[in-house]
């Protein structure tokens, strides 16, 4: 009988890194794909983006906002249109060269996100403010071509959802830039019990081409922020590129206001990285693709049937629930496997759990076992799972939550600032003066950027942290992935 | 107020083809994109594909097949390993040549098809029978250049879901292909009301570097027949082309039994082409975005009140129903756009309907009104429009599996099978020898090609319809898309 092969999983606290990616192979999320730099999502881990894309789905449909989709290739003079665009994506591009056996006279670029080829066909579909807004999502693939490339966290291509909605005032653009920075922050909270910090990005650290970026930033164990997701203001500069206006309502021509938001598989890498430990994943029930799983201590066919039995009683509680039939596994072996699956929640069932009527639970957030009394089955049972899930989805957040709060340092004097970065890391709040050279400096300094500047901050009086010049705001700067 | 330009809609029997393009454009299922033989699949074209989705992926999970995702580039040397697959796709390569700023060094595919990347992976996963099968779909975006396309039906790039299933069995491999093929009809039957002909390609007409495909063939008003989707065995071929073998259950060596089956959003053409009419879009109620459509007559407060009331009521039922509350436009402006995008039922209310409670019902697929006798609303409306659009739904399929027999022509002498050709097309049974060179001259002479041997078609005696050898198989011959 094969010996559950444990010895290869490094411990998360002696090498985070390779941590990582030994649980994301071992726990079949993802592998490595033939082409460098890209990745194959397994069906373990695409069940992950499914949960993804069904939560924030109904959200952005909710909203009005509905689906469509626009070609992969982008022709190359659209791209170049909006000189600030262009300039930030240039070095990640994948280029069509050669298509049907000839060389294109017109290169094609794989898109690295689809601002340029959608408002192009906008512009053809308006004439006036009645056709506005426009309310499109896509999901779909992105190319950026990456040097160093990290599972989920940064791969030279990615899944997806890009929103691009389209009004006729700033106000009405900026309430949309907003919604999808909530919506995601909710995705975040209830679905992946991921706590994070919502704000605004400063202008280095931008969007190529946009006014404003909003971003939540997500802190990871190893003390590094992930960028998780962004909203963009994009104001009138894609229109005005594009040469773009409609008639407004008193027949005056009026440039339109462009958002745009993404929200990638990236999530995932936060997702694993935040809440697994040295035994692999540990997944909150709301995403988690098995929530319980029953495993027979013994295949003897009492035991068999109680399982079974068990299992439609949950399932038709709407849990996702799977008995472990495997014949040549131990169910030693098969404890670590679904540990290192990160389920949820592990039913124990021998013949002393049939003959007492007492279930043994054991939960994969505490690493604890506890007993559910007799009678084991029925109502009782079914109750006391679901609470149980409901407890467990809402502990990781609390744990996620306290673990951001506790890394996150308010910090005054630079060198303080460096010493915490070259030691713990974490997020700092210190004051900056917005001053891109006091930005670049400490970047180069300490590796840490600003990461946000949060929404609803109030404005206090304060010197910068390097020039010490007056500063009005406190920023969030972390080192990022 | 706008007048309706109903002028611009071409009839469908004037130019089918115009008709098709037109409806496609003015309904806005899709646009054509600014990269050449590209579309833009618009928010009412996207949510027929949404449906279509929802639908199969629902069968292909409940058969145990997951979801995955493989990356879009496939290296040069991949394709190359399966001799008739390169041969097969080598004309319409799309190909990338350089990727963040420097020249590749091995020339990636944009993927045409995935088996090649997916068996690469698969074949690094598996060791043994225990690891088999593998049953993984995924729904992608993928890239065959065209010279010619036509929305919808043949686009340079297009969405579809690929399934790519591995077996130790040749009998395993085949009722997966026949499950394939069977769910796919059901996709066209019961949600599409789309009637066509399941049953095995000729050598000629079969995937390259596979064994066997199994297609089903739709006929379009116009007489030519669309391939609809295609499930192949594609034997142990790639296993073989990729060294690719596990331990059998007696520790010998197994070469893997592969299958792939797909369907793309070419569907879409077809449903639009076989039930539109020359007011446009007719759509299937299972299939429609909009089912019900409530027009008010006029934009008084109690009939605006009652509309919504109304669709409350019918939303309660899960009808997906939206009232026009536009002011700028007519009520007969409203029916002609509604009509184009083929809503199956509009209900009109003015006054008179509220006075009387009876309500004036249109039905989409037999342009007809008839009345629903008092109480306007509550219990009798609900059931009485439920049971309208199943009646509309099966009708629908009705009217084009009558069609498609009425245009099946069995035919006995090849003079005959030029004639049918050369004036109403549409199907033809005969006789083939099933040799190659029949068939190609056939296709020279007539453009009809060998569409399908029909499932469970009992073998007969006759002669070759071209070269009068014997024959055993009537094959369906038509011009095909």
């Amino acid at each position: 009988m094969a010996v559950f092969d444990k010895k290869n999983i490094i411990k998360k606290s002696e090498n985070f890194s390779e941590w990582y990616t030994n649980v994301i192979l071992k726990s079949e999320l993802a592998d490595y794909a033939p082409v460098k730099g890209c990745m194959v999502i397994r069906p373990y881990g695409f069940a992950l983006w499914e949960s993804i894309q069904s939560f924030l789905d109904k959200l952005i449909k909710e909203k009005g906002v509905k689906n469509a989709y626009f070609p992969i290739f982008i022709p190359e003079k659209f791209l170049q249109l909006e000189k600030e665009h262009v300039k930030g994506f240039a070095p990640n591009l994948a280029v069509v060269t050669i298509a049907g056996g000839e060389e294109l006279k017109e290169k094609l670029i794989v898109r690295p996100t689809s601002e340029t080829v959608m408002y192009a066909m906008y512009k053809k579909w308006t004439q006036s403010w009645r056709d506005l807004p426009i309310l499109i999502n896509q999901w779909n693939n992105v190319v950026r071509w990456e040097k160093r490339t990290y599972l989920f966290i940064r791969t030279s291509e990615f899944l997806w959802q890009e929103g691009h909605c389209v009004h006729t005032t700033h106000k009405e653009n900026l309430e949309m830039v907003n919604w999808a920075l909530g919506a995601y922050e909710k995705t975040y909270n209830d679905l992946m019990a991921l706590y994070g910090i919502p704000g605004v990005k400063s202008e280095a650290e931008k969007f190529p081409g946009g006014n404003q970026t909003l971003s939540y930033e997500i802190l990871m164990p190893d003390g590094k922020a992930l960028q998780s997701c962004t909203s963009h203001d994009l104001g009138q500069n894609f229109a005005k590129a594009f040469d773009w206006t409609v008639l407004d309502k008193n027949g005056q021509k009026l440039y339109p206001w462009q958002n745009s938001w993404g929200l990638s598989t990236r999530s995932i890498g936060g997702l694993v990285m935040a809440h697994g430990d040295d035994q692999g994943l540990v997944l909150p029930p709301a995403i988690a693709p098995v929530q319980i799983v029953i495993v027979p201590i013994t295949q003897n066919p009492a035991i068999m049937k109680f399982c079974a039995d068990l299992q439609k009683d949950l399932k038709m509680e709407n849990l996702r629930v799977e008995v472990d039939v495997r014949e040549e596994k131990s169910a030693g072996w098969k404890f670590n496997e679904w540990e290192l699956k990160g389920v949820p929640i592990r039913l124990e069932i021998g013949s002393k759990e049939i003959d007492s009527g007492e279930l043994t639970v054991f939960r994969r957030d505490e690493k604890s076992k506890s007993k559910i009394p007799p009678p084991a089955g029925g109502l009782n049972v079914k109750k006391i799972i679901k609470d149980l899930l409901e407890e467990i989805q809402i502990n990781m957040f609390k744990r996620h939550k306290k673990f951001t709060e506790e890394n996150t340092h308010d910090v005054s004097s630079y060198n303080e600032f460096k010493e915490i970065m070259e030691t713990k890391r974490g997020f700092i709040r210190a004051f900056w003066c917005e001053g891109p050279d006091c930005e670049r400096k400490i970047k180069e300094e300490t590796k840490a950027s600003t990461r946000v500047l949060p929404q609803g901050a109030k404005e206090e009086k304060g010197t910068c942290i390097y020039c010490q010049k007056p500063a009005s705001n406190r920023w969030f700067f972390a080192q990022a992935y």
